[in-house]
């Protein structure tokens, strides 16, 4: 069995959502059934970039996190493009067996056995934004397939006001999946600089909105990465 | 009973360690036994402001935080100064019996038997750049007086070598808690603009050093907070 694997890259830390700060090592997977107009990682979308994901075995991809994380356990986060159109349960079932924690980011719309063993299955349905709309049958699917998972959030990324609104509705179907909002970048070219300024004025509009609605149950957390390193890739 | 109160303010998102993003009201307590050389809140521990604390039953301060979070429930922070040297359990009965939650951040150098009644017990040992020095008996007790609590976590600020290998021996001392590290912010008077170019140093040093030591089992996260809202007090 082959995966397609736009990049494996890490140890560095995660920069957003429930796990945010965790030390991690990324296997990002190539190919999404959405195509986001804002998306951040294209590269690992658009089958313009086809020819650069790499075919790899799950040993050869287990392999590399290993290689990178120096065979000391840690957190595995698999994301993509969207990691759901494939199948890595022989991947997770390596590394568990080794005491890797497995975190898996989808949007939700293809659910699949293995989130079942992940630790945290991170779901992030796409806001009007995006230019996509959520299949919820599909997105409910994927949460009962991750019933298995040590935990499963929600997390949604909100550019505008129709965004926040949309996520108050989405956030209100799963009530018991805990909350993570985040700022839209709206700067995704790796070779712009990104504005500072920009993003936090952003942030600091998602936490007033937040704090003066009383929705207290959701947290907000920018893409610290963003703030870190820019759009660069690979870390 | 009479509390001694430097501010109470929110809801924002709580800045730094587990909770970070997460909408929160501070308590912040006035008063400390600690007088750590790099303190970004001397005016919650230097006597010199004493008189700009204002002395509160915890009916009166309980009624403050109702009325900035609309009587909604929400996670209350109670920091200082070192909230550990007053009694809080007043205030945490009056928020529990309401629904609200309760987190509190103390260095582990007093233990207080309402820690039990916490959701969030955060222990922040002080590294020896701080020129204090932990009692780790007295530490031990904190923990031992968290038993009851949601969670206890640990918490270290770091800010050079000598305070990274010290933490990590202090992590040693409790492998239980989940450990949060944090960069050091050099500059911390309020009148002063925060320079966002070395503190991304400063957590990009930080980040380095715990990949590199592959020292996953720590999250490595900034003061949000000092990114967005600088040194301004009351956000």
């Amino acid at each position: 069995m082959t995966l397609r694997i736009a990049e494996i890259f890490g140890p560095t830390i995660q920069g957003e959502g429930a796990l945010i700060g965790e030390p991690t090592v990324f296997i990002r997977a190539g190919g999404c059934d959405y195509r986001c107009s804002w998306c951040d990682s294209l590269h690992a979308v658009d089958s313009a970039y086809r020819e650069t994901w790499r075919p790899m075995q799950p040993d050869a991809i287990w392999e590399e996190v290993r290689r990178l994380s120096g065979g000391q356990p840690l957190t595995v986060s698999i994301s993509g493009g969207n990691p759901a159109i494939q199948d890595f349960a022989p991947v997770i079932g390596r590394g568990k067996a080794e005491g890797y924690r497995f975190a898996c980011e989808t949007q939700g719309s293809i659910a699949r056995d293995w989130f079942g063993d992940l630790d945290w299955l991170v779901l992030s349905p796409k806001p009007p934004s995006s230019g996509e709309q959520v299949d919820w049958e599909a997105f409910a699917k994927c949460v009962a397939a991750g019933q298995g998972a040590g935990a499963t959030v929600m997390k949604i990324v909100i550019f505008d006001e129709a965004d926040f609104n949309w996520a108050r509705e989405a956030a209100a179907r799963f009530p018991d999946l805990p909350l993570y909002l985040q700022p839209g970048n709206p700067e995704v070219d790796p070779q712009t600089p990104v504005d500072l300024e920009t993003l936090s004025e952003r942030m600091l509009w998602l936490v007033d909105r937040v704090t003066e609605a009383g929705w207290f149950s959701a947290r907000v957390l920018p893409q610290l990465h963003v703030f870190l390193w820019g759009n660069k890739r690979g870390v």
